[in-house]
Protein backbone atom coordinates (compact mmCIF):
# COMPACT_ATOMS: atom_id res chain seq x y z
CA UNK A 1 0.00 0.00 0.00
CA UNK A 2 1.42 3.72 -0.99
CA UNK A 3 0.89 6.30 0.63
CA UNK A 4 -1.73 8.79 -0.53
CA UNK A 5 -0.10 12.02 -0.51
CA UNK A 6 4.16 11.61 -1.34
CA UNK A 7 3.50 7.56 -2.75
CA UNK A 8 5.78 6.31 -0.44
CA UNK A 9 5.24 2.99 1.31
CA UNK A 10 2.45 3.63 3.48
CA UNK A 11 2.47 2.82 7.15
CA UNK A 12 -1.40 3.11 8.28
CA UNK A 13 -4.31 2.99 6.67
CA UNK A 14 -7.44 4.54 8.21
CA UNK A 15 -10.86 3.12 7.36
CA UNK A 16 -13.05 5.76 8.10
CA UNK A 17 -11.00 7.97 5.79
CA UNK A 18 -10.33 5.48 3.49
CA UNK A 19 -6.79 6.68 3.64
CA UNK A 20 -3.30 4.97 3.84
CA UNK A 21 -0.36 7.27 4.89
CA UNK A 22 3.57 6.71 5.19
CA UNK A 23 5.17 7.92 8.71
CA UNK A 24 5.60 11.48 7.67
CA UNK A 25 2.56 12.25 6.52
CA UNK A 26 0.49 10.52 9.37
CA UNK A 27 2.26 12.49 11.85
CA UNK A 28 1.26 16.14 9.68
CA UNK A 29 -2.48 14.70 8.71
CA UNK A 30 -2.74 13.89 13.01
CA UNK A 31 -1.48 16.99 14.16
CA UNK A 32 -3.34 19.13 12.02
CA UNK A 33 -6.04 17.23 13.04
CA UNK A 34 -5.83 18.09 16.77
CA UNK A 35 -4.37 21.68 15.86
CA UNK A 36 -8.15 22.15 13.97
CA UNK A 37 -10.02 20.66 17.42
CA UNK A 38 -8.04 23.89 19.62
CA UNK A 39 -9.00 26.48 16.90
CA UNK A 40 -12.75 25.32 15.95
CA UNK A 41 -13.55 24.38 19.54
CA UNK A 42 -11.85 28.15 21.04
CA UNK A 43 -10.03 25.89 23.46
CA UNK A 44 -6.48 28.22 23.75
CA UNK A 45 -4.24 30.33 22.65
CA UNK A 46 -0.29 30.64 22.81
CA UNK A 47 -0.53 33.02 25.20
CA UNK A 48 -1.68 31.29 27.60
CA UNK A 49 -0.24 29.00 30.23
CA UNK A 50 -1.30 24.93 30.11
CA UNK A 51 -1.05 22.30 32.33
CA UNK A 52 -1.41 19.25 30.57
CA UNK A 53 -2.23 15.83 32.93
CA UNK A 54 -0.18 13.38 32.10
CA UNK A 55 -0.47 9.53 32.96
CA UNK A 56 2.47 7.75 31.43
CA UNK A 57 -0.23 6.44 28.81
CA UNK A 58 -0.20 7.44 25.00
CA UNK A 59 -3.00 10.01 25.08
CA UNK A 60 -1.56 12.26 27.63
CA UNK A 61 2.11 11.71 26.64
CA UNK A 62 1.35 12.55 22.89
CA UNK A 63 -0.47 15.46 23.89
CA UNK A 64 1.86 17.05 25.96
CA UNK A 65 4.46 16.01 23.19
CA UNK A 66 2.07 17.43 20.60
CA UNK A 67 1.79 20.61 22.49
CA UNK A 68 5.30 21.31 22.90
CA UNK A 69 5.82 21.03 19.24
CA UNK A 70 3.26 22.87 18.13
CA UNK A 71 4.70 25.80 19.87
CA UNK A 72 2.09 26.00 23.18
CA UNK A 73 3.29 27.22 26.43
CA UNK A 74 2.77 23.70 28.69
CA UNK A 75 3.59 21.77 31.64
CA UNK A 76 2.94 18.39 32.79
CA UNK A 77 1.24 17.43 35.39
CA UNK A 78 1.81 13.78 37.01
CA UNK A 79 0.38 11.96 40.07
CA UNK A 80 1.49 9.24 41.54
CA UNK A 81 -1.24 6.95 42.91
CA UNK A 82 0.54 4.63 44.73
CA UNK A 83 -0.67 2.04 42.99
CA UNK A 84 1.46 -1.38 43.27
CA UNK A 85 3.55 -2.84 40.35
CA UNK A 86 2.16 0.06 37.93
CA UNK A 87 2.69 3.58 39.30
CA UNK A 88 6.65 3.38 39.57
CA UNK A 89 6.71 2.05 35.95
CA UNK A 90 4.61 5.03 34.54
CA UNK A 91 6.16 7.76 36.76
CA UNK A 92 9.51 6.48 35.34
CA UNK A 93 8.04 7.23 31.96
CA UNK A 94 7.16 10.43 32.63
CA UNK A 95 10.65 11.34 34.15
CA UNK A 96 12.21 10.07 31.09
CA UNK A 97 10.14 11.82 28.54
CA UNK A 98 10.59 14.90 30.56
CA UNK A 99 14.10 14.69 30.33
CA UNK A 100 13.87 13.64 26.79
CA UNK A 101 11.72 16.20 25.86
CA UNK A 102 12.58 19.50 27.70
CA UNK A 103 9.19 19.73 29.17
CA UNK A 104 8.66 20.20 32.47
CA UNK A 105 6.38 17.89 34.40
CA UNK A 106 4.89 18.65 37.72
CA UNK A 107 4.91 15.43 40.20
CA UNK A 108 2.40 14.68 43.06
CA UNK A 109 2.76 11.34 44.79
CA UNK A 110 0.00 10.36 47.49
CA UNK A 111 1.80 8.04 49.46
CA UNK A 112 4.02 11.33 50.53
CA UNK A 113 0.76 12.64 52.35
CA UNK A 114 -1.17 9.82 52.80
CA UNK A 115 1.28 6.52 53.50
CA UNK A 116 -0.51 4.54 51.20
CA UNK A 117 -1.91 4.28 47.90
CA UNK A 118 -5.41 4.64 46.29
CA UNK A 119 -6.06 0.91 45.49
CA UNK A 120 -5.71 0.72 49.55
CA UNK A 121 -7.31 3.66 50.11
CA UNK A 122 -10.47 2.41 48.21
CA UNK A 123 -10.58 -0.71 50.66
CA UNK A 124 -10.20 1.31 53.54
CA UNK A 125 -13.03 3.69 52.61
CA UNK A 126 -14.86 0.66 50.75
CA UNK A 127 -15.12 2.82 47.42
CA UNK A 128 -14.91 1.70 43.76
CA UNK A 129 -11.34 2.21 42.91
CA UNK A 130 -12.16 4.22 39.68
CA UNK A 131 -14.75 6.44 41.46
CA UNK A 132 -12.10 6.94 44.15
CA UNK A 133 -9.59 7.69 41.82
CA UNK A 134 -11.58 9.92 39.90
CA UNK A 135 -12.76 12.46 42.27
CA UNK A 136 -9.24 12.40 43.93
CA UNK A 137 -7.42 13.36 40.65
CA UNK A 138 -9.83 15.75 39.96
CA UNK A 139 -9.13 17.20 43.12
CA UNK A 140 -5.15 17.95 42.81
CA UNK A 141 -5.58 18.90 39.14
CA UNK A 142 -8.03 21.39 39.84
CA UNK A 143 -5.87 22.66 42.86
CA UNK A 144 -2.33 22.28 40.78
CA UNK A 145 -3.99 24.24 37.82
CA UNK A 146 -4.71 27.10 39.75
CA UNK A 147 -1.08 28.87 38.66
CA UNK A 148 -2.19 27.83 35.08
CA UNK A 149 -4.83 29.65 32.28
CA UNK A 150 -6.16 25.83 31.33
CA UNK A 151 -5.83 22.44 32.71
CA UNK A 152 -5.71 19.86 29.55
CA UNK A 153 -6.30 16.35 29.65
CA UNK A 154 -5.53 13.33 27.04
CA UNK A 155 -8.96 11.96 26.71
CA UNK A 156 -9.70 10.83 22.88
CA UNK A 157 -12.66 9.75 20.97
CA UNK A 158 -13.03 6.47 22.20
CA UNK A 159 -13.46 7.56 26.03
CA UNK A 160 -15.45 10.47 25.27
CA UNK A 161 -17.56 8.03 23.19
CA UNK A 162 -17.59 5.48 26.38
CA UNK A 163 -18.37 7.99 28.22
CA UNK A 164 -21.05 9.47 26.49
CA UNK A 165 -22.81 6.02 26.36
CA UNK A 166 -22.62 6.05 29.78
CA UNK A 167 -24.23 9.14 30.86
CA UNK A 168 -27.05 8.25 28.12
CA UNK A 169 -27.93 4.79 29.93
CA UNK A 170 -28.36 6.48 33.03
CA UNK A 171 -29.39 10.10 31.08
CA UNK A 172 -27.18 11.73 33.76
CA UNK A 173 -28.28 16.04 33.29
CA UNK A 174 -25.69 16.88 35.30
CA UNK A 175 -22.65 14.92 33.46
CA UNK A 176 -24.55 15.05 30.07
CA UNK A 177 -24.26 19.67 30.14
CA UNK A 178 -20.69 19.33 31.41
CA UNK A 179 -19.48 16.68 28.40
CA UNK A 180 -17.69 19.05 25.54
CA UNK A 181 -14.07 19.01 24.44
CA UNK A 182 -14.50 22.77 26.34
CA UNK A 183 -15.67 23.20 29.68
CA UNK A 184 -15.00 27.28 30.25
CA UNK A 185 -13.36 28.24 33.61
CA UNK A 186 -16.42 28.71 36.01
CA UNK A 187 -16.76 29.48 39.76
CA UNK A 188 -12.79 29.08 40.59
CA UNK A 189 -12.52 26.07 38.01
CA UNK A 190 -10.20 26.44 35.53
CA UNK A 191 -11.13 25.98 31.77
CA UNK A 192 -10.78 22.37 30.84
CA UNK A 193 -9.68 21.35 27.54
CA UNK A 194 -9.65 17.84 25.88
CA UNK A 195 -7.57 18.38 22.47
CA UNK A 196 -7.40 14.41 21.35
CA UNK A 197 -11.56 14.58 21.77
CA UNK A 198 -11.71 13.38 17.86
CA UNK A 199 -8.88 11.17 18.05
CA UNK A 200 -9.25 7.53 17.49
CA UNK A 201 -7.19 5.05 20.45
CA UNK A 202 -5.73 3.75 17.52
CA UNK A 203 -4.43 7.02 15.73
CA UNK A 204 -3.43 7.92 19.03
CA UNK A 205 -1.23 4.93 19.51
CA UNK A 206 0.30 5.26 16.17
CA UNK A 207 1.17 8.83 16.78
CA UNK A 208 3.21 7.89 19.87
CA UNK A 209 5.24 5.39 18.50
CA UNK A 210 5.80 6.87 15.68
CA UNK A 211 6.99 10.02 17.31
CA UNK A 212 8.97 7.31 19.19
CA UNK A 213 7.54 8.04 22.45
CA UNK A 214 8.10 5.52 25.40
CA UNK A 215 4.40 4.68 26.96
CA UNK A 216 3.37 2.30 29.26
CA UNK A 217 0.85 -0.13 27.55
CA UNK A 218 -0.36 -1.86 30.38
CA UNK A 219 -4.18 -0.55 31.45
CA UNK A 220 -4.22 0.34 35.48
CA UNK A 221 -4.90 -3.43 37.09
CA UNK A 222 -7.17 -1.62 39.38
CA UNK A 223 -9.60 -1.05 36.30
CA UNK A 224 -10.12 -4.61 35.34
CA UNK A 225 -13.76 -5.44 35.53
CA UNK A 226 -14.41 -0.88 35.05
CA UNK A 227 -17.88 -0.36 33.24
CA UNK A 228 -15.65 2.23 31.07
CA UNK A 229 -13.63 -0.79 29.56
CA UNK A 230 -17.08 -2.37 28.83
CA UNK A 231 -18.74 0.58 27.37
CA UNK A 232 -15.35 0.69 25.18
CA UNK A 233 -16.05 -3.20 24.02
CA UNK A 234 -19.83 -2.40 23.63
CA UNK A 235 -18.83 0.17 21.24
CA UNK A 236 -16.13 -1.69 19.45
CA UNK A 237 -18.93 -4.17 18.68
CA UNK A 238 -20.84 -1.35 17.12
CA UNK A 239 -18.25 0.21 15.15
CA UNK A 240 -16.94 -3.03 13.78
CA UNK A 241 -20.32 -3.94 12.28
CA UNK A 242 -21.00 0.16 11.58
CA UNK A 243 -17.93 1.75 10.64
CA UNK A 244 -17.95 5.58 11.87
CA UNK A 245 -20.50 5.01 14.67
CA UNK A 246 -18.43 6.59 17.60
CA UNK A 247 -17.44 9.56 14.89
CA UNK A 248 -21.29 10.23 14.07
CA UNK A 249 -22.33 9.50 18.22
CA UNK A 250 -20.04 11.97 19.47
CA UNK A 251 -20.35 14.79 16.83
CA UNK A 252 -23.83 13.95 16.88
CA UNK A 253 -24.23 14.65 20.19
CA UNK A 254 -22.14 17.93 20.52
CA UNK A 255 -23.85 19.59 17.89
CA UNK A 256 -27.35 18.38 19.56
CA UNK A 257 -26.05 19.92 22.31
CA UNK A 258 -25.09 23.20 20.70
CA UNK A 259 -28.91 23.30 18.94
CA UNK A 260 -30.42 22.14 22.26
CA UNK A 261 -28.30 23.59 25.35
CA UNK A 262 -28.91 21.81 28.21
CA UNK A 263 -28.82 24.43 31.33
CA UNK A 264 -27.07 22.71 34.33
CA UNK A 265 -28.80 23.09 37.38
CA UNK A 266 -26.30 25.12 39.17
CA UNK A 267 -26.41 23.86 42.63
CA UNK A 268 -24.84 26.38 45.69
CA UNK A 269 -21.60 26.09 46.29
CA UNK A 270 -19.77 27.07 49.42
CA UNK A 271 -15.94 27.10 50.63
CA UNK A 272 -15.23 23.84 52.00
CA UNK A 273 -14.17 24.63 56.10
CA UNK A 274 -10.80 22.88 55.67
CA UNK A 275 -9.58 23.62 52.21
CA UNK A 276 -11.23 26.55 50.89
CA UNK A 277 -12.43 24.75 47.34
CA UNK A 278 -15.99 25.02 46.44
CA UNK A 279 -18.11 22.39 47.48
CA UNK A 280 -21.79 21.32 48.04
CA UNK A 281 -21.27 20.45 51.65
CA UNK A 282 -19.31 22.09 54.62
CA UNK A 283 -16.39 19.57 54.34
CA UNK A 284 -15.53 19.23 50.66
CA UNK A 285 -15.26 15.36 49.37
CA UNK A 286 -11.07 15.08 49.41
CA UNK A 287 -11.01 16.38 53.00
CA UNK A 288 -13.73 13.70 54.01
CA UNK A 289 -11.54 11.31 52.73
CA UNK A 290 -8.37 13.23 54.29
CA UNK A 291 -10.29 12.97 57.66
CA UNK A 292 -11.04 9.28 56.88
CA UNK A 293 -7.40 7.97 57.00
CA UNK A 294 -6.20 10.19 59.80
CA UNK A 295 -9.28 8.52 61.39
CA UNK B 1 -39.53 -21.11 44.46
CA UNK B 2 -43.55 -19.55 46.13
CA UNK B 3 -45.39 -17.40 44.48
CA UNK B 4 -44.90 -13.88 46.90
CA UNK B 5 -48.52 -13.39 46.53
CA UNK B 6 -50.47 -16.07 47.72
CA UNK B 7 -47.33 -18.66 48.20
CA UNK B 8 -48.33 -21.30 46.01
CA UNK B 9 -45.81 -22.62 43.86
CA UNK B 10 -44.53 -19.69 41.55
CA UNK B 11 -44.15 -19.96 37.79
CA UNK B 12 -42.02 -16.62 36.97
CA UNK B 13 -39.30 -15.16 38.50
CA UNK B 14 -38.52 -11.35 37.28
CA UNK B 15 -34.72 -10.22 38.75
CA UNK B 16 -35.72 -6.22 38.20
CA UNK B 17 -38.41 -6.70 40.66
CA UNK B 18 -37.04 -9.71 42.98
CA UNK B 19 -40.19 -11.07 42.52
CA UNK B 20 -41.35 -14.76 42.44
CA UNK B 21 -45.18 -15.02 41.09
CA UNK B 22 -47.65 -17.78 40.25
CA UNK B 23 -49.65 -17.80 36.57
CA UNK B 24 -52.57 -16.17 37.96
CA UNK B 25 -50.92 -13.52 39.73
CA UNK B 26 -48.62 -12.91 36.80
CA UNK B 27 -51.29 -12.12 34.88
CA UNK B 28 -52.94 -9.74 37.38
CA UNK B 29 -49.56 -7.86 38.02
CA UNK B 30 -49.13 -7.62 34.12
CA UNK B 31 -52.66 -6.82 33.41
CA UNK B 32 -52.15 -3.93 35.82
CA UNK B 33 -48.67 -3.05 34.55
CA UNK B 34 -50.17 -2.07 31.13
CA UNK B 35 -53.46 -0.70 32.17
CA UNK B 36 -51.23 1.74 34.77
CA UNK B 37 -49.47 2.80 31.52
CA UNK B 38 -52.35 3.26 30.03
CA UNK B 39 -53.87 5.71 32.11
CA UNK B 40 -50.72 7.78 33.17
CA UNK B 41 -50.16 8.06 29.13
CA UNK B 42 -53.57 9.09 28.42
CA UNK B 43 -53.46 6.76 25.53
CA UNK B 44 -56.90 5.92 25.27
CA UNK B 45 -60.10 5.50 26.72
CA UNK B 46 -63.06 2.71 26.48
CA UNK B 47 -64.98 5.18 24.64
CA UNK B 48 -62.70 5.41 22.03
CA UNK B 49 -62.08 2.49 19.15
CA UNK B 50 -58.53 1.25 19.00
CA UNK B 51 -57.28 -0.43 15.88
CA UNK B 52 -54.57 -2.93 16.80
CA UNK B 53 -51.93 -3.62 14.07
CA UNK B 54 -51.15 -7.69 14.55
CA UNK B 55 -48.52 -9.79 12.94
CA UNK B 56 -49.44 -12.65 14.58
CA UNK B 57 -46.74 -13.04 17.40
CA UNK B 58 -46.53 -12.53 21.12
CA UNK B 59 -46.74 -8.79 21.92
CA UNK B 60 -49.66 -8.02 19.49
CA UNK B 61 -51.58 -10.87 19.62
CA UNK B 62 -50.97 -10.15 23.71
CA UNK B 63 -51.94 -6.72 23.82
CA UNK B 64 -55.17 -7.53 21.82
CA UNK B 65 -56.25 -9.87 23.84
CA UNK B 66 -55.67 -8.20 27.00
CA UNK B 67 -57.42 -5.03 25.82
CA UNK B 68 -60.34 -7.15 24.43
CA UNK B 69 -60.12 -8.55 27.97
CA UNK B 70 -59.95 -5.18 30.11
CA UNK B 71 -62.99 -4.16 27.80
CA UNK B 72 -61.47 -1.79 25.45
CA UNK B 73 -63.10 -1.32 21.66
CA UNK B 74 -60.72 -3.26 19.94
CA UNK B 75 -60.68 -4.52 16.38
CA UNK B 76 -57.30 -6.38 15.20
CA UNK B 77 -55.57 -5.19 11.90
CA UNK B 78 -53.08 -7.60 9.82
CA UNK B 79 -51.12 -6.88 6.94
CA UNK B 80 -50.03 -10.27 4.72
CA UNK B 81 -46.81 -9.57 3.34
CA UNK B 82 -46.27 -12.15 1.24
CA UNK B 83 -43.23 -13.47 2.90
CA UNK B 84 -42.55 -16.74 1.84
CA UNK B 85 -42.54 -19.82 4.26
CA UNK B 86 -43.66 -16.93 7.35
CA UNK B 87 -46.69 -14.87 6.42
CA UNK B 88 -49.29 -17.58 5.61
CA UNK B 89 -48.30 -19.02 8.76
CA UNK B 90 -48.94 -15.82 10.93
CA UNK B 91 -52.04 -15.23 9.09
CA UNK B 92 -53.23 -18.46 10.03
CA UNK B 93 -52.14 -17.84 13.84
CA UNK B 94 -53.98 -14.78 13.55
CA UNK B 95 -57.32 -15.87 12.05
CA UNK B 96 -57.36 -18.50 14.51
CA UNK B 97 -57.16 -16.02 17.40
CA UNK B 98 -60.04 -14.07 16.18
CA UNK B 99 -61.35 -16.94 16.00
CA UNK B 100 -61.14 -18.16 19.42
CA UNK B 101 -61.37 -14.93 20.98
CA UNK B 102 -64.30 -13.37 19.12
CA UNK B 103 -62.16 -10.12 18.35
CA UNK B 104 -62.47 -8.83 14.87
CA UNK B 105 -59.40 -8.66 12.55
CA UNK B 106 -59.10 -7.11 9.04
CA UNK B 107 -56.83 -8.98 7.04
CA UNK B 108 -54.94 -6.94 4.16
CA UNK B 109 -52.81 -8.72 1.57
CA UNK B 110 -49.95 -6.74 -0.39
CA UNK B 111 -49.87 -9.91 -3.15
CA UNK B 112 -53.43 -8.64 -3.86
CA UNK B 113 -52.89 -5.74 -5.55
CA UNK B 114 -49.21 -6.36 -6.22
CA UNK B 115 -48.95 -9.59 -7.16
CA UNK B 116 -45.82 -10.11 -5.12
CA UNK B 117 -44.92 -9.94 -1.65
CA UNK B 118 -42.30 -7.09 -0.26
CA UNK B 119 -39.38 -9.65 -0.33
CA UNK B 120 -39.06 -9.75 -4.10
CA UNK B 121 -40.34 -6.23 -3.77
CA UNK B 122 -37.47 -5.36 -1.84
CA UNK B 123 -35.15 -6.57 -4.78
CA UNK B 124 -36.67 -5.13 -7.34
CA UNK B 125 -36.44 -1.65 -5.97
CA UNK B 126 -33.21 -2.24 -4.46
CA UNK B 127 -34.20 -1.25 -1.12
CA UNK B 128 -33.66 -2.81 2.44
CA UNK B 129 -36.80 -5.40 3.08
CA UNK B 130 -36.93 -4.37 6.44
CA UNK B 131 -36.96 -0.12 5.61
CA UNK B 132 -39.25 -0.77 2.94
CA UNK B 133 -41.33 -3.03 4.74
CA UNK B 134 -42.09 -0.41 7.73
CA UNK B 135 -42.89 2.55 4.91
CA UNK B 136 -45.78 0.00 3.67
CA UNK B 137 -46.84 -0.84 6.96
CA UNK B 138 -47.26 2.59 8.02
CA UNK B 139 -49.20 3.57 5.06
CA UNK B 140 -51.31 1.13 5.11
CA UNK B 141 -52.20 1.19 8.83
CA UNK B 142 -52.73 5.22 8.68
CA UNK B 143 -55.26 4.29 6.16
CA UNK B 144 -56.92 1.35 8.13
CA UNK B 145 -57.37 3.66 10.96
CA UNK B 146 -59.47 6.44 9.09
CA UNK B 147 -62.40 4.85 11.02
CA UNK B 148 -60.60 4.53 14.29
CA UNK B 149 -59.88 6.97 17.09
CA UNK B 150 -56.25 5.72 17.52
CA UNK B 151 -53.68 2.70 15.97
CA UNK B 152 -52.35 0.86 18.77
CA UNK B 153 -48.95 -1.55 18.03
CA UNK B 154 -47.11 -4.29 20.39
CA UNK B 155 -44.19 -2.95 20.69
CA UNK B 156 -42.20 -3.42 24.08
CA UNK B 157 -39.48 -2.31 25.87
CA UNK B 158 -36.86 -4.23 24.30
CA UNK B 159 -38.13 -3.09 20.93
CA UNK B 160 -38.14 0.60 22.27
CA UNK B 161 -34.94 0.72 23.75
CA UNK B 162 -32.93 -0.74 20.90
CA UNK B 163 -34.91 2.05 19.10
CA UNK B 164 -33.57 4.52 21.16
CA UNK B 165 -30.30 3.15 20.99
CA UNK B 166 -30.07 3.65 17.17
CA UNK B 167 -31.75 6.98 17.15
CA UNK B 168 -29.46 8.12 19.40
CA UNK B 169 -26.11 6.52 17.81
CA UNK B 170 -27.31 8.55 14.67
CA UNK B 171 -28.95 11.71 17.17
CA UNK B 172 -31.50 11.77 14.51
CA UNK B 173 -33.72 14.64 15.46
CA UNK B 174 -36.98 13.53 14.01
CA UNK B 175 -36.89 10.02 15.42
CA UNK B 176 -35.83 11.03 18.99
CA UNK B 177 -38.62 13.87 18.94
CA UNK B 178 -41.49 11.52 17.89
CA UNK B 179 -40.33 8.67 20.15
CA UNK B 180 -42.99 8.05 22.65
CA UNK B 181 -45.31 5.75 24.40
CA UNK B 182 -47.58 8.03 22.48
CA UNK B 183 -48.19 10.56 19.67
CA UNK B 184 -51.35 12.67 19.57
CA UNK B 185 -53.37 12.67 16.73
CA UNK B 186 -51.85 15.50 14.05
CA UNK B 187 -52.33 16.43 10.23
CA UNK B 188 -54.20 13.51 9.28
CA UNK B 189 -52.48 10.62 11.15
CA UNK B 190 -54.57 9.17 14.00
CA UNK B 191 -53.67 8.97 17.86
CA UNK B 192 -50.59 6.46 17.37
CA UNK B 193 -49.73 4.39 21.34
CA UNK B 194 -47.68 1.65 22.11
CA UNK B 195 -49.14 0.27 25.44
CA UNK B 196 -46.48 -2.58 26.32
CA UNK B 197 -43.84 0.66 25.99
CA UNK B 198 -42.50 -0.54 29.68
CA UNK B 199 -43.15 -4.87 29.12
CA UNK B 200 -39.84 -6.53 28.61
CA UNK B 201 -39.80 -9.33 25.97
CA UNK B 202 -39.78 -11.67 28.52
CA UNK B 203 -42.72 -10.63 30.11
CA UNK B 204 -45.20 -10.28 27.25
CA UNK B 205 -43.70 -14.46 26.15
CA UNK B 206 -44.93 -15.65 29.44
CA UNK B 207 -48.26 -13.44 29.39
CA UNK B 208 -48.84 -14.90 25.39
CA UNK B 209 -47.92 -18.65 27.37
CA UNK B 210 -49.97 -18.60 30.20
CA UNK B 211 -53.04 -16.87 29.04
CA UNK B 212 -52.70 -19.80 26.26
CA UNK B 213 -52.23 -17.23 23.14
CA UNK B 214 -51.19 -19.47 20.02
CA UNK B 215 -48.41 -17.02 18.43
CA UNK B 216 -45.26 -17.44 15.74
CA UNK B 217 -42.57 -17.69 17.50
CA UNK B 218 -40.15 -17.84 14.63
CA UNK B 219 -38.68 -13.71 13.21
CA UNK B 220 -39.22 -12.71 10.35
CA UNK B 221 -36.68 -13.83 7.63
CA UNK B 222 -36.30 -11.09 6.02
CA UNK B 223 -34.65 -9.42 9.42
CA UNK B 224 -31.87 -11.27 9.79
CA UNK B 225 -28.85 -9.55 10.41
CA UNK B 226 -30.92 -6.78 10.61
CA UNK B 227 -29.38 -3.59 12.55
CA UNK B 228 -32.61 -3.45 15.18
CA UNK B 229 -31.21 -7.10 16.37
CA UNK B 230 -27.92 -6.46 16.50
CA UNK B 231 -28.98 -3.06 18.89
CA UNK B 232 -30.89 -5.75 21.14
CA UNK B 233 -28.13 -8.25 21.50
CA UNK B 234 -25.74 -4.71 22.20
CA UNK B 235 -28.72 -3.85 25.13
CA UNK B 236 -29.10 -7.75 26.59
CA UNK B 237 -25.09 -7.30 26.84
CA UNK B 238 -25.55 -4.48 29.12
CA UNK B 239 -28.97 -5.67 31.17
CA UNK B 240 -26.80 -8.62 31.68
CA UNK B 241 -24.07 -6.74 32.89
CA UNK B 242 -25.82 -3.80 34.66
CA UNK B 243 -29.56 -5.27 35.39
CA UNK B 244 -32.26 -2.71 35.01
CA UNK B 245 -30.32 -0.64 32.12
CA UNK B 246 -33.21 -0.77 29.74
CA UNK B 247 -35.67 0.05 31.77
CA UNK B 248 -33.68 3.17 33.45
CA UNK B 249 -32.67 3.97 29.83
CA UNK B 250 -35.92 4.32 28.33
CA UNK B 251 -37.62 6.14 31.44
CA UNK B 252 -34.83 8.59 31.73
CA UNK B 253 -35.37 9.01 28.05
CA UNK B 254 -38.89 9.81 28.73
CA UNK B 255 -38.15 12.32 31.22
CA UNK B 256 -35.78 14.15 30.00
CA UNK B 257 -37.71 14.08 26.90
CA UNK B 258 -40.39 15.77 29.42
CA UNK B 259 -38.49 18.18 30.91
CA UNK B 260 -36.46 19.33 27.30
CA UNK B 261 -39.10 19.15 25.03
CA UNK B 262 -38.19 18.56 21.25
CA UNK B 263 -39.45 20.81 18.81
CA UNK B 264 -39.57 18.67 15.90
CA UNK B 265 -39.16 20.66 13.00
CA UNK B 266 -42.26 20.82 10.85
CA UNK B 267 -41.69 20.10 7.29
CA UNK B 268 -44.22 21.37 4.72
CA UNK B 269 -46.72 18.58 3.87
CA UNK B 270 -48.63 18.59 0.69
CA UNK B 271 -51.49 16.25 -0.50
CA UNK B 272 -50.16 13.29 -2.10
CA UNK B 273 -51.05 13.82 -6.09
CA UNK B 274 -52.30 10.32 -6.54
CA UNK B 275 -53.48 9.27 -3.00
CA UNK B 276 -54.25 12.42 -1.01
CA UNK B 277 -52.35 11.43 2.15
CA UNK B 278 -50.06 14.11 3.29
CA UNK B 279 -46.37 13.61 1.99
CA UNK B 280 -43.25 16.48 1.50
CA UNK B 281 -43.02 15.55 -2.09
CA UNK B 282 -45.94 15.78 -4.93
CA UNK B 283 -46.07 11.64 -5.16
CA UNK B 284 -45.71 10.02 -1.52
CA UNK B 285 -43.41 7.17 -1.40
CA UNK B 286 -46.04 4.60 -1.08
CA UNK B 287 -47.41 5.59 -4.68
CA UNK B 288 -44.16 5.62 -6.31
CA UNK B 289 -43.52 2.28 -5.12
CA UNK B 290 -46.99 1.34 -7.20
CA UNK B 291 -45.54 3.20 -9.86
CA UNK B 292 -42.19 1.05 -9.90
CA UNK B 293 -44.40 -2.13 -9.32
CA UNK B 294 -46.31 -1.34 -12.07
CA UNK B 295 -43.78 -0.25 -14.64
Amino acid sequence: MKCKICKDKAEIYLRSYNLALCREDFIHFFERKVKRSIEQWKMFTRKEKILVAVSGGKDSLGLLHLLGKLGYDVTGYYINLGIDGYSDVSQNKVKEFSRSSGIMILIEDVRVSWGTGIGDLAKKVRRPPCSLCGMVKRYLMNRAAVEFDAMATGHNQDDETATLLGNLLRWDKGYLARQSPVLKEKRGLKKRVKPLSFITERESAAYALMEGIDYIMEECPLAKGATSLFYKGILNQLEEKMPGTKSRFLKGFLEYQRNHPLIEEEEELVACKRCGSLTTSEVCNFCRLEDKIKS
